[in-house]
């Protein structure tokens, strides 16, 4: 079963700040669209599961920027599903450019309804990490 | 009825672009968040209009930027209700700092459904400009 | 001399609003994506442009929401340099899924300088639009 | 010294995502202007700070999402300056809706030059939280 995905990111104009690098904030938006792309290597459909009125939601999130990114940098981001439990789904990412590693981070996803209630992960998504 | 509103707004570190100036995207949510301001000191709500299944939809915009906004400006920002129908609502906006006018803007909106269906303008909204 | 590019960009969750749509502001990023691409497809590189003090600020800017995209819609943006002087360059742009027009936009560039001064747009950007 | 500095803030229609949520990523740009408006509160101004080559850049971040905040939700953002060194900032957040905690987070800065390279933190940032 597929539990690691890499994808290129080019660095969009409006995503830089003042100081000339990419936005500390826009690296969350970045993990995000890897787990998209992840997932739907794996076969899954995150749009169909929330048409279905189930929503994975980030719970905890750690994040370490070693060094910055600049505008029209193309990076690599490497999205890694690395445990999951029917409460639980753990990522960890890294981005690099070329041979450099730029940012490394780990998020906690839950998987809730419509009211935010807290729900049992459906079984695709925890089986997908190939653990008992 | 009051038709006009004015906010002050300071521009966030997250808000600029390597350029170091208000990324030119940002104005359109300062624009949203005055129509917002103008609405509640009108006495309206807009979260709970969207509640209702009304929402605001923006179909058309015109934008002119004059000079630059940086981080940390505190800019005032002025909304204008200039003329609501049952179909259509278009507001006016200014960005100033201080004296020097940095953008000016016109807005059209329509409403939808919560299927993206045109709807007829709430009388509340539509009264609002005072039109017959 | 190429005046007319297109690109695929998919809908990332953050660019979504409480609405379930592409947020209305994040558009004019597409479309800065847009100019990008066009001008590295032309053999022009912005950021090397930008290392030497010439920046292109977005003057004017006029959009047509048509129908709204949701989140992980396969856009195709089509970008076009339509007409190019020494002072102004002007673009207009179409986004569409499959058939579906979404949005049309026209946008007016100038060229400044780091204190934000006008500057004749380079000859390069200028020829590209094969006016004379 | 004050070390401890509360602000309002309403979340925006543009912050929200399909969920209808405030989306994560956003929470970031919250906490970057609880740092600028405790800088504020303290007498200093990190725009002056810029312009004398000296930039603050987030080397680490935790994050956990407790509860969701929702468009036009009226929030305080708590941020405490909890510990500072010549080569590191740290600082925590409590984010809540009247009663209720709905983010804890916890940001490491550093100080870079124009080039990026680490640099001694100010004495004025460092004596700021009244350790020897």
């Amino acid at each position: 079963m597929l539990t690691r995905h890499s994808i290129p990111i080019r660095v969009r104009y409006s995503e830089t700040d003042a100081m000339g690098m990419l936005h500390h904030a826009n690296y969350l938006n970045y993990f995000e669209v890897g787990r998209t792309e992840l997932f739907r290597a794996q076969g899954g459909n995150y749009r169909r599961m929330e048409e279905m009125g189930m929503f994975l939601v980030v719970a905890k999130l750690e994040v370490r920027y070693l060094k910055p990114a600049r505008y029209d940098d193309l990076l690599i981001l490497t999205t890694e599903l690395q445990r999951s439990t029917p409460a639980r789904i753990e990522h960890v990412y890294e981005l690099r450019r070329d041979d450099e590693l730029l940012c490394t981070a780990r998020s906690t996803l839950a998987c809730v309804d419509r009211d935010g209630c807290l729900q049992r992960i459906p079984d695709d998504l925890h089986r997908q990490t190939g653990e008992p």
